[in-house]
């Protein structure tokens, strides 16, 4: 029976890899790489000192062009269902074309396959499908968000209360209810600007040599983190952060 | 200058371990181990033989008396903040005699550091207090929630939709408002139960060889999860399990 990895490799730091997923990049036949046309060079070095620091000289690399996407549509959901309905059939040609019966096939995930992230849905898709049988695995890595709290030597969560993890998009209709600790990810409006009298602790390449952070009440470092986050776009060509937004007691 | 390391070693997997975790592993001259009197023998062996595979032979070990605490408290946030008072003190007298000035210590964590642990509130407390000064950094883990997850093949959130974690206290309060998914943490009273029309995606002892996995709708796997969980805990003498709610869309 074919078999399957999903690895997650961490946030950018090459030491957050596990133990548990670089025995699984050693046990890989086939690597597939779905590229997102976007992806940029650093990322791409990282991951690829990854395998060549774990895999065995036997290998192969296939490399799939991840389908384009409209990154502000108007229906958001549509628009990312549609999308991994076309990326699972990119997926499935790569896996028919180039894993074996007997072989293991891994895709490399950033951070944690559970977070924001399609890999899980998409396999479940290509199996739905039934054009090609396998058995798979997830292995979990250390996630942006456990990565940003850790520099910044905060808990997420305070003594017996819950926090959110939710998406610019959301944080943007207002502060979800019921909550204090709002962790944000894939803000492209910075939707903190709208809640000056909470603590920020945020962060852009974290774990990466380009790491940013910066942390304050909202109303005094949000001009700081709007320029810093620019200068930095601009600078590398593309910016990955995500913050934690805590409400005082 | 001295440094100390909050590690996170993973959720009992021991190949959950991070490369960095390791490294700071081999740095360590002094471990601090804070032990519950009621740490289960197989935690304490694979601590044990996390620390024997990595550190350098000079290392130290201290052990501390973790101080008791109510586990079924009136005042909840109160009596785990005394607690953290009390394990503040413990902490500072087992640094302030056992690390020296050019030494490097580390706490293990289970788990991420940043999650439901007290920690680095408690090395926040010490060095407010004074009486001795060090670095410290924070190393994050894979934490007992990406494990669940993985384990189930499941993502924590659904497209561009957020999550909330929460306790098994305050989900017996009522389903947390403005999400569908609920991750919940600390359960000793099942609170799961009250929400038959929901899905669950129930572990306990995630990552280790007694490794229990049920998943399935509420009403139908409600009573099996209950039996379950009371025969592994009169088995093992304890238990650790988390769960991951999910309202069918």
């Amino acid at each position: 029976m074919r078999k399957i990895s999903l690895i997650g490799i961490g946030a950018g730091d090459p030491d957050h890899l596990t133990l548990q997923a670089a025995k699984a990049i050693g046990r890989t036949d086939v690597f597939f790489l779905l590229d997102k046309g976007e992806l940029k060079q650093s990322m791409i070095d990282l991951r690829e000192r990854i395998i060549r620091g774990y895999s065995k000289p036997t290998r192969r690399m296939v490399t799939g062009r991840d389908p384009d996407r409209d990154r502000t549509p108007a229906d958001y959901q549509g628009t990312v269902e549609d999308w991994r309905h076309r990326r699972a059939l990119v997926m499935e040609e790569m896996l028919v074309e180039h894993l074996r019966e007997d072989e293991t096939g891994s895709f490399l995930v950033w951070g944690d396959p559970s977070l924001y992230d399609s890999s899980i849905a998409i396999l479940d898709e290509v199996l739905a499908r039934g054009a090609i049988e396998f058995e798979y695995e997830v292995i979990p890595g250390i996630s942006s968000v456990s990565a940003l709290a850790a520099k910044h030597r905060v808990p997420l969560n305070r003594v017996g209360r819950p926090y959110q993890v939710t998406t610019g998009r959301r944080l943007a209709e207002g502060w979800p209810a019921g909550v204090d600790d709002v962790v944000v990810m894939l803000d492209a409006q910075q939707a903190f600007t709208a809640h000056p009298d909470v603590d920020i602790f945020w962060g852009a390449y974290v774990g990466t040599p380009d790491e940013i952070l910066r942390s304050g009440r909202v109303s005094e470092v949000a001009d700081e983190i709007l320029r810093t986050r620019a200068d930095a776009r601009e600078q590398h060509g593309w910016i990955m952060d995500t913050y934690l937004l805590r409400r005082p007691d």
